[in-house]
């Protein structure tokens, strides 16, 4: 059964140090109800994500029915769907699945986080997306202090990811700067975004560096905010979901492609599309590097042909392919249970042409793409989702 | 599509506090592999559930990619699902929903829950299962002190509603003790229980009382465990799943009955079955009158009867309706994570006729309740599963 999004919203994205966690879930869940124009009894199962609301707010277990009673929503089916930065976007996958199934005709998804309360606290939260057992040894593979890395873990993975890249191929830091000058550009028209300064490339290489060659303004901000989507058997003139698929990190000595590359290779057969057809594209940029790295692995550009593309303004509103016109995770923010959905929010709006000064002309097939903790060699969880009009 | 239970297993119940979350959850994924016969390469997605691993071991966000590569399963779709002591009957049921949709031919399900290291964190992480907000709250409706009831928070809920259940019907405390005593009989009998001490009525009421009137051998303990089970598409000959259905706590104002008898009506309805059709049970007994509760809630007794039957023996092994033929929640234990699934590796043990010395004869129809976490004057969230053969 073809199943659509029938409606979506999202808090604004930012730091919101008084406010709670089922406030920002329950005011997104209503936007996404009235944007669908349903009611709450309309509504048969919810996936709610969150990734690190024990941890930070001590609110283990029903994070997703405390929530949702502040929506008003119970009674239902309600499962809490933890993926770390990729939680939402696996709830989405769960609704999905549930309408596509005829279990319930209609499904909520809703991802929401709050981190702003203690930036100690969330950097250490942040932390858990490895195996915890293991994050000394990683830290020290990193050639990071273990302290240091316990605050940081995951700037210290994507820099060491984005050395890799620019010994193979050339990768200057100055090229990385651009992806997120580019991404402040487009946030800066995004009234829903973090941050909507717009930054010149020079502004992102002058700013403190965080672990070489990745500065502040290349890495995605500690943030609070929930996004929501409606999914119900489609109906004429939909946002239609063409795919969703998601892939975890491969056992240890199993050749595989990385996860990315595998959920893209799914999707797009799910679909029967391929990397040309798409219009508009979000990924995760938890760091600007990570953007050209997605943008290889899932099959948009050759290795090592994403960056210089970033320079010429290919992947800018307006290039060939746009990549994150909502601004991304560096400029919309990363409050990292909701990030899914956010990018499910931005590509639904592209295909309806809702998206005000950073609308993509035209776009007919928008893909997403997130992704979630570190194992091994690679990202824990990856989720690519193709959406059609 | 029918769905069926291809394979079933667990680690035994207890306090194993030189083990580890991913240890334990492995050893249960891998007995359900082998009892279906098939390998890692046949699992194509896995719905892990845990519910206070985040707290307790500071492993959140990728809890079941971590545990899932212990057990050397990799690659496919892997979910990390929380609702709390229903953990993992959520799970089983979100793997019923993906093989049912044909999104998948087989699913694994697994729960696993590690307590034992520290007590006091997990009674504190436990009493995450309420809307922490309102903790204190719920304590002072209790009449507790609001530091004892973080500790024992819901034994104390437990208590006021067994004290309700008294003065509506009479119930007295000894037929609460009957219930446990039966239960233990019944661990006695169970090699995977976590206690298998045959205790008498006497003994339950000379324990120690922990909120009256429940005394320590009415109360589920704290410990260690994992279960998982293997679903596919039905074959012949396999245990199948007539029925899953997941309900939560209506919102406040909303007359409803409570989600225990929902989920049951809804899930009687899909297998098209009543109470009277069914020859096993295994219900959420946390604490023993839980069980009265959800025996009535469920529909097997009218209001008042349970606990006048348990002190029959009508419940007991060789009765009229045989319940927790595994020792429950009180006696094989309650890794809260594990716990619903455990109750479906028992089920599926019984209808098979594999249950050694306490099985059910000729058992046809099995039906499983597990309920999480508390909110309003109910569960927060009910699950109700049957199996049949």
């Amino acid at each position: 059964m073809t199943v659509s999004v029938a409606g979506v919203g999202m808090t604004r994205f930012g730091k919101f140090p008084g406010r709670k966690l089922p406030d920002l879930a329950a005011e997104a869940a209503a936007a996404a109800l009235a944007d669908a124009d349903i009611t709450i009894s309309d509504v048969q199962a919810v996936y709610a994500a969150n990734a690190v609301g024990g941890l930070l707010a001590g609110q283990e277990m029903i994070r997703g029915e405390v929530a949702m009673r502040a929506a008003g929503i119970g009674g239902v089916p309600i499962f809490n769907v933890e993926n770390a930065c990729a939680s939402s976007s696996s709830a989405f996958h769960l609704a999905w699945q549930a309408v596509a199934a005829g279990a319930v005709d209609c499904a909520l998804a809703v991802g929401a986080e709050h981190m702003s309360a203690d930036k100690g606290a969330a950097f250490a939260a942040i932390g858990t997306g490895v195996d915890v057992e293991a994050r000394d040894e990683i830290a020290r593979e990193l050639g990071a202090e273990p302290g240091v890395a316990k605050q940081s873990l995951f700037m210290h993975i994507y820099a060491s990811m984005v050395r890799r890249h620019m010994d193979a191929y050339g990768t200057t830091q100055h090229q990385l700067a651009a992806v997120a000058a580019k991404n402040s550009r487009h946030g800066a028209a995004n009234p829903l975004a973090q941050y909507r300064d717009a930054r010149s490339v020079e502004d992102v290489l002058a700013s403190r560096e965080v672990v070489w060659p990745l500065t502040l303004l290349m890495c995605s901000p500690i943030g609070d905010g929930a996004a929501a989507a409606v999914l119900r058997r489609a109906l004429p003139g939909d946002v239609k979901v063409a795919a969703s698929a998601v892939r975890t990190a491969a056992v240890p000595d199993t050749p595989a492609e990385p996860a990315a590359r595998r959920a893209a290779t799914a999707a797009f057969e799910q679909a029967g599309l391929g990397p040309t057809d798409v219009d508009v594209v979000e990924v995760h940029d938890a760091t600007s590097p990570a953007e050209i790295l997605a943008l290889e692995e899932l099959g948009f550009f050759a290795p090592g042909e994403a960056a210089p593309a970033a320079e010429r303004g290919d992947t800018t509103l307006g290039g060939v392919l746009p990549v994150n016109p909502s601004g991304g995770l560096c400029s919309r923010g990363h409050p990292i249970g909701a990030t899914g959905l956010a990018q499910i929010c931005e590509l639904t709006w592209q295909l309806r042409n809702q998206a005000g000064r950073r609308q993509v002309q035209s776009a007919k097939v928008a893909l997403a793409h997130n992704g979630g903790g570190h194992m091994g060699n690679d990202y824990a969880v990856q989720v690519v989702t193709i959406l059609t009009v």
